[in-house]
C-alpha cells in the first residue's frame, strides 16, 4: 500500500501539469487497495467532472460512515448501532453458527441463501507472521456466546488456507470441550471447475471427502 | 453507468446483512467508472477500517476539489484560478501547440518528456452519435489563441479513433487557412509491440508513414 513510486512520478513529470487539488486527490485515490495510479488518475477526472451533488454524496458517505457504525454486540458484524439485521431477525435458525473471518463473508454466504442461521465474525484469522494471535479476534465474544445462547452447531467457515487452517484448529479445540457440534465447510472441487486444471491439494481433498451418491 | 443490478441484488439478498449507511456507500462507490459491485464492497469495507483521519482526508479532498478548480483561461485544462503550471512557464516553446482531447492527455504527454511547448485542452471530440459537436469543444478558444500568439505550429495529438479522425480532420480545415503548420501524430507500430499482433490498420498505417533508415 505504499505509494512512494507513483507519487514522485506526478511530482516529477506531471507536476506542472497537475493542479495542487487534483495530484492531492489521486494520492488519496491511490491510497486504496486495488486502485493503480492510472485508475488513480482517471477516478479523479471523474470526479471532477461529476455534478456537485454527487461528489458532495460521495464525499458525505465516505466522511460519515464510521461515525454511524459499530460492531453488533452478537455476532461483532460491522452494523449500525444495536443488533444487526440478521440477529435481531427471530426467524432465524438461533442454533446454529457460522464462524466467518470479515464482515463481507456475510454478505456472500446471505448471498448464496443457503444459509438461515446466525453469524460470528473473528475481524481477521490467526496469523503468526503478521503477529495476529487468538486475542486479536473475536473468539472471547464467540465462547461467550456458546455459554449464553442456544448453539448447537458451529460451523467453521474460514478462507481454505494457512491462516484460515490454523485458525480452524485453534477453534475446534476450544469449542468441542463446550458442547456443540463443530463442523467446516466443504472443500473439493469448485462448481463450474475443471478436473484437469484443479490443484493436488483440491483434488486430494475431493476424493478425501467424497460422497456416497 | 447504470447500477440496477448490482444494487437490487444487495437490497435483496445482502439487506440484512449491510447496515444502511454500508449498502449507502457500496452504492456510491459503485457509480465510479470502473468499479465493479465486488470492488465496491471491498472498497466500503477498507474505507469503514481506515484510520479516521485518513477517511476525512479522502472526503475532504473529493468533497472540495471541484471548489479549488477551473479552467487555465489559456490552455482550457483543468487547474486552480489563473494561468496553468504550463501555460505560465515562461521557458516553454510558445510557437508550439499541441492539442489534445482531455487534461489526462496532458499529463501522458509531460511524463514523456518529449514535448516543450503548450497545450489546449479540447475537452471531448467530434461525435455526431453522442450529439456532441464543434461547439461543444473549445475550438473557439484555439481558434483565438492562434491569433493571439505566435503560434507556428499546431500539433494534433488526438486519440486515433474515428472520433479523433474526424476531429482532426475537422481541425485541419479550420486551421490550415490560418498560417500555423498542421501535423499530427506519428501512426505506427507501438514501441515493444509485435508485428505479428498488430491490427491490419496498424500495419497498413506503418507502411504508409515509412521512414528512411
Amino acid at each position: 500500500m505504499t505509494s512512494f513510486g507513483p507519487q514522485e512520478e506526478w511530482r516529477s513529470a506531471g507536476s506542472s501539469a497537475l493542479a495542487p487539488p487534483v495530484a492531492r486527490l489521486i494520492e488519496q485515490l491511490h491510497k486504496l487497495p486495488g486502485i493503480g495510479p492510472k485508475t488513480a488518475q482517471r477516478l479523479a477526472y471523474y470526479l471532477i467532472r461529476m455534478p456537485d451533488r454527487e461528489a458532495r454524496e460521495l464525499a458525505d458517505a465516505i466522511g460519515s460512515v464510521k461515525e454511524s457504525l459499530g460492531f453488533c454486540p452478537r455476532c461483532q458484524n460491522i452494523a449500525a448501532p444495536g443488533l444487526c439485521g440478521v440477529c435481531s431477525d427471530s426467524a432465524r435458525d438461533q442454533t446454529r453458527l457460522c464462524v466467518v473471518q470479515e464482515p463481507l463473508d456475510v454478505v456472500s454466504l446471505e448471498r448464496a441463501s443457503a444459509f438461515n442461521g446466525l453469524y460470528h465474525v473473528l475481524h481477521g484469522l490467526i496469523d503468526p507472521m503478521s503477529n495476529v494471535g487468538p486475542d486479536d479476534l473475536r473468539i472471547r465474544e464467540l465462547l461467550r456466546r456458546i455459554g449464553d445462547e442456544p448453539v448447537q452447531e458451529v460451523i467453521i467457515a474460514v478462507n481454505p488456507t494457512v491462516e484460515g487452517e490454523a485458525t480452524a484448529m485453534y477453534l475446534r479445540q476450544l469449542l468441542r470441550p463446550l458442547g456443540p457440534r463443530v463442523t467446516r465447510l466443504a472443500r473439493g472441487l469448485p462448481v463450474g471447475g475443471d478436473l484437469e486444471y484443479a490443484d493436488d491439494l483440491t483434488l486430494a481433498r475431493a476424493l478425501e471427502g467424497r460422497q456416497d451418491f
